[in-house]
């Protein structure tokens, strides 16, 4: 029999506790420990829809990157959406285990999971104040444009935001979601560009003055691809489980 | 048809909300503010025994002076006391109201009902820093024996603890819960005698230095009677409710 | 003669600095209050290249939205972009004024000119935390596509990121800038479409959930058509100026 | 000739600054530390009345468990009964000084003698955050009645408060004063039953439904067998000194 | 009879409690409030020499203008000069009041007497951030060698410290103690000269470049000349007392 | 050819940037760092007038011991002085670099400069919380008469504030600047004798009271020795280079 427990433990094999950072929230935030689990839905998010989803699948368990909780609840009704989603899985009896930034710090976590995706070659960790976070690596010398074709092609963003640097691409940084603030670690590490997503205004202008080229590829078409690893060394471990991964979950977010 | 909000604009209209402590939790604290409510159990507290008491009653709805959840939750699992509750509540359709330190302080709340059980005459609010918090009444000047006896039988304790302040007892003081540390303004209040709970060791030791009476009747024996108060005034103004006081929740400590 | 502390008061007249936000710096940030200024340079933004600009142009002042200096300086050098951008308008005697959140709150300021531009009627203010910052207005109803269009021709963005909240677009709330952790307001507000900026994944994703059709423009779309509105009105108050819009500040950010 | 400070260095190497708690104040409180000292009384409390017997004694020295002065003092005067104290003292050249929570922690401390004095067998620390405060033993397996009867006659309580975890009493913890907040780790540590003092409703609740026996015993009670034996182990250190034990200290608390 | 309570309530009367900066302690600082006073001894500091001669002259009241406690006492003890004070008062039954800042700001205070002492015209108030602490008045318009020889001579000073802003002395300043870091709303209120003490060199190096004249005369010359009109009004208001001025008490700041 | 950035290295070696305190403010401060140095003026503060004399020399780089900027500017413009200094070295492309408290506590800088400079023999650290911040040496024991007359001769002070401790000169302390809160440390470390600056009345009371000699030799001059020793060490390391030391920087503050 596997519990929900055993599931946690072996998450935590893979994407250790104490890589977490400090205003992280991650491990089992919902539901029975000690329940017996045969079927597991595998998401980035655990949206009200795919918590539905997880129902309709009749999940055990819902394991995503994001939390279920991130801010402590005073509360859990109604009136919110993560009480919304609380209650739809303790009603179900569905028990909710995520990994975030342990995960994003991991070996093969978010980061090198993206960096493969990518073709990225020697692949090497950034230093940066929240260790682990970033990876880097090479790619054969292009101009930006084919390098935009690349990451649209292989992470299948539906569109792109994006500054030159003025720089062929060569050295590639990446970090999964909102890594912007990490730009100054990204050229002083050497590279030339940096894929991340949720980049902000002032973030794209200091990339432009300072020479980086700078991709948002998207919160959910960078992070993504963990979903699959996740699902692929889970089933791996537990060969008796059903997993699966969300159907219904797509990027929310679309360009014109 | 009674829905769970319509109850909770009730416990606001007769405990406002703006009257509680800033650190407290009040209010609709799980479930869903549109579901029907046929029955309600009321109690003191929401522990995890009175949870399943609800369930058995085929509650709809709980309503406790003590707050279902007091720190803001990171997780809800069987791993805490109150992810047990809460998840009871949840799986049963059981939505939970408290009003805690706003009946504290609400006209005809706490502590006007625990004055009001002591028969206290002229009844009156002690100005404090938490303003609104404590009452004084009067009785007829007696030993602290015959008021300590008193007391026993009125809240049905089954044990005291006090000091003596070396005075007769005419001017009481009132606070249900743990509020000794108002004892200085108890003491500038002129009263002679101070009934409340959870006294710590230099809070009975400071009144027995400055001559007040100090009493600890327990916390569950102070607060306990609002309960029946509650329930009543829950069944006047929702004649068609099924309104039922809880009849596992007894008061856990034991004197020997 | 008109000088660098003339056109501060005009400013600070349509403009008021207690309408900025605690956080904020606004005024005169770099040069001498005592300067003829003859030739002004308006832009968005104090990046190098516009310092540049207002150098080849001969400018006495440049006068933009966003401030010279946001991070009070330890030091002035050529070792940060800010220090750099600081020293080629002292060396070159040019002052620089702005106007930022007070500016995106004032009458006739940032955001009534993005509901102007994007012909909404019936224009108000929203209530917010922030109060006067948000503008709501009215459209003919339309579906979201025919809106997108609208925003795309009259901001002339390159590219749009948005969720739909699958609601047609009638009452529309706008706000220049990063105001994306306003969609709460933005919905007590009773709107079905939000216009703003530097949107993250997580309120593109509540957007969608709470049913909100919720557009990232860009900063630059969104807040740029103020720019012109400035220098008319102070070419305006101050006939004999030569008052210029930046001809090379263009939004940096390209899609893909 | 013993002084004042050969005293203080005594009970300082019985008890080292550095295991009390960084909100504690102990040491030499009040007085002159090159007096010479015949006579010393020692007592659990600086009360008033303590302090009188002080001086009726003739004493040199107060030597107490809890400090004379907690928070520091902005005025010495007849208006607090802490000032009255300092003052008592002062007038009749009689210094004071105390170990507090560096004598809970110390080996043959607060705790060690509780322990003893409750005829546990086995005393090891239990790992808490304020390392060295608890500790735990075993006593020949027995029901709960049976241990309440043992600690009221080993400690002399005139009354106990109690909740029953509903498990028989094997595997005790001890801790002198207000402990009850260190429950949790009585359990992890393997605990059935906890005795401590000025436990609060919410800690009685809380050890029911974790199924602890705790049981209030009284600060005075739980604290006051470690005035013997460091009155013993000054008189052993300092053969001349006239060492006598306050004979009007009494647990001013009552049952009733 | 006149008690220590009745000579506190009269130096409120004059010295208001909450014209007193927030980090201040002012009022009865050490003794018995209900003790009778036949004598006082008044000075500018509490010291342990001004103690000793008030033990001398058998006074029952200290009184000055700095507090005999600033930092709250965690302990009074011959280690600290502050504990040899208190312990030297309390065991000669001597009371101590003080007024501080509350003496500084009012009406016929510190700063008046300074002022008045000084011989200004036209004594007005100077708004500052701790309002009412600053007076500046005029002087017949000399230049600055001939003002220095004025505060030397009036103030009976040994010595002064000064910079020249380079301007003729009218538009007089005084702040008695430490008061120059209120240069700047000296300068806003149009003085050209500031008489204070205890000033720092990037004090004296602002007052230089932003042309005031700023003089240190001492925080014992400019503070001092409080102590005889207090003497006086104590003795007015209490015909019986016997009212003496320290006579050893005297700056102990030479100049070389 | 001597850049900017090879002088601060220098700098750096001999007065490490680790030395100095948290809240200081060190290294390159205003300008290029690439840019040639001919020309350095050195002086104790980078006063305006210091800066004009700078630009009359033709410096290439003002090098102080007082930062150019502590509090971090929110503007760079004339309404403050620290603005205009600013202003004035950047548009004649002057450098400037100061070391602070790293180069009071470095080996050969300020403090053991003034400590060669009283020629104490058998200098010494004096253990402080801001570590290596003071010294300490010998004299030939020596009335305090003879000790004022040297100090005030070796450091060509105008003038002196003091008080005597009462004892004989032996073992002397050195501060350069306002280093008055360390006298306890001074004290500690045995010394009879105390050469700051700034002190405050009551660091003046207290020294007297503990019976240490304090000399208050002004600011300027207990610092100022360590400019002719930067500018030496500065030549001797770049010969090229020529190093002036400012002419018109002198003591502002006179005594009378």
């Amino acid at each position: 029999m596997t519990t929900v427990n055993d599931i946690l433990e072996f998450i935590e094999s893979i994407a250790p506790k104490d890589l977490a950072m400090e205003w992280d929230n991650v491990g089992l935030l919902c539901g029975q420990s000690s329940k017996e689990v045969k079927k597991v839905l595998v998401a980035l998010d655990p949206f009200t829809s795919v918590c539905e989803e997880a129902v309709k699948f009749g999940a055990d368990l819902l394991l995503t990157h994001h939390p279920l909780i991130f801010q402590p609840l005073p509360a859990v009704t109604d009136k919110t959406t993560v009480g919304r989603a609380v209650m739809t899985l303790i009603k179900n009896d569905i028990a909710a285990i995520n990994a975030h930034t342990n995960l994003d710090c991991a070996d093969g976590g978010v980061n090198d999971t993206l960096a493969d995706t990518l073709q990225l070659n020697n692949i090497q960790k950034i230093p940066t104040d929240a260790d682990g976070l970033l990876r880097m690596g090479e790619v054969e010398t292009q101009d930006l444009d084919a390098f935009l074709d690349r990451v649209e092609a292989l992470l299948g963003c539906s569109g792109l935001r994006y500054v030159s640097g003025g720089k062929p691409v060569n050295k590639v940084a990446v970090g999964g979601g909102a890594c912007g603030s990490e730009l100054y670690a990204v050229i002083a590490a050497g590279c030339d560009t940096f894929v991340t997503a949720d980049v902000k205004y002032n973030q794209f202008c200091d990339a432009k003055e300072l020479g980086l080229n700078l991709i948002d590829a998207g919160h959910f078409a960078t992070e993504n691809p963990v979903v699959a690893v996740l699902a692929k060394k889970l089933q791996a471990q537990f060969p008796d489980l059903t997993v699966k991964i969300s159907e219904t979950h797509r990027d929310c977010v679309k360009y014109y």
